[in-house]
């Protein structure tokens, strides 16, 4: 711990190096089993998520940040460094963090759903880019499905540009992670029905589709789409037909399609 | 006109610091008409759309690009320039381009869809970044709609960046641009029906909403959502309910489940 006016002022300062590595290296969030959350809001969501923070890192000039949430107050007052701003804005992702929270992650076991048979998840099986996992868990979390399943992980649910598109939802939407094998076991010691989207000849229209509770939509990598060993697990396969020559949507697009389509046939 | 063997080779070519400007600048785009297609895919359905190319810059050292496309390699024959490999590379937005398109822009005049009395439009108010409104027109032309209106634009509709996130839709679906007022003035016209996406206290559940053509999906910029003064002009608001403290959705997934939703309405 410091005070404001003695801030850390040096890259070469141990606990600005680890988090350096943290906010930009996937293998160290794994090494570490810790990731940054930069931002009041996104850190308050990661709270009330269950998330426990290890340190904060606040910029020396942003004392005030007029914060009202009591638990985070709380935790500020026991575990904040005080960070000069020239460090500060070397060591955020976003242009213009004041706060930084080097935080804890959670385990993302599959069986975290074995309790949740009556649930409507999202599954994303090798999704490559950040963003769109983030943009992804932003939907499912934000039109209240019960989990997302990642399947095949390619990215990080930690990254930064995750945890932004996400909106927050990443700390408040259940996730679990797995192989292939791994969660058709898991799928199958639950009943769950696999809804894939895919555009195949062996698809049905999206509105066709019975989403009979536990019911997974699955949605595959941004390029390739669904591995040939999902696709042939799935129960139905659904598209959106498609016009104009435009071969595809975008995954986050299609999948909130399925998502809407789902919920509304549960409301039947 | 040139051969391959004698390419373009100065970035201080006319030809070329012209193209340079057109790639990089809305003002340049607007002051020529002009703007840049980069892919043979893209070209093809630019000239599928009916866009009229002006001249081809096309890398020396990809000579033969496969093309079957019987308009394209008849265009091609009239109208490339080669250029020096180094010399594309910095011309380029994409990473690896071997063809740039300098093509004439359209006119996207509102009065295009006056003959489409029965059609149904995504209308989108001051959107900002390309890269959303490309993923607007993808979803807008690869799901069937008539059209789609862009109300007090801040972004080019032909920036390299709105042309790739469209993957070509922005050659292929009608666009017409206007002033709020022209737009509103237009769509009374012809009875168009604006179904505005608001999270609002008067917005009925999406699920309710008929969408009695000629209709309207309307959304608003990526922070502030639709202005008042186009929100209450609208016939019905709506809005899907949002969990988990997610107070909005993305606002291209959020278009995408309105015109899914519009489409179903219009099946029954």
């Amino acid at each position: 711990m410091n005070s404001p006016d003695q801030p850390l002022s040096s890259l070469q300062n141990d606990r600005i190096k680890q988090l350096i590595k943290i906010q930009q290296r996937a293998r160290s969030r794994k090494q570490t089993g810790l990731f940054c959350i930069e931002g009041v809001r996104e850190i308050e969501r990661a709270l009330a998520g269950g998330y426990r923070v290890e340190q904060y890192f606040r910029s020396s000039d942003s004392v005030d940040l007029g914060i009202e949430n009591l638990q985070l107050k709380a935790d500020l007052e026991e575990k904040t460094y005080w960070v000069a701003p020239k460090i500060m804005e070397q060591i955020s992702y976003r242009e213009s963090s004041n706060i930084i929270a080097l935080t804890e992650q959670k385990s993302h076991n599959l069986e975290l759903f074995k309790d949740l048979s009556s649930g409507l998840f999202l599954v994303v099986e090798s999704i490559e880019k950040p963003g769109n996992l983030g943009a992804l868990l932003r939907t499912a979390g934000g039109i209240g499905l019960d989990g997302v399943c990642i399947v095949n992980r390619q990215t990080d649910i930690y990254h930064p540009n995750c945890i932004r598109n996400s909106m927050g939802a990443v700390f408040q939407i259940p996730v679990g992670i797995g192989s292939l094998e791994e969660f058709l076991s898991f799928g199958k010691s639950i009943d769950l029905q696999l809804i894939g989207a895919a555009l195949s000849p062996k698809a049905v229209h999206l509105n066709q589709v019975k989403f009979n509770r536990p019911a997974a939509i699955v949605v595959g990598n941004e390029a390739q789409g669904l591995s040939p060993e999902l696709l042939a697990q799935c129960h139905q396969v659904a598209q959106i037909p498609m016009f104009n020559h435009i071969d595809s949507l975008n995954v986050s697009v299609a999948a909130g399609m399925f998502m809407y389509q789902a919920l509304q046939d549960s409301s039947h």
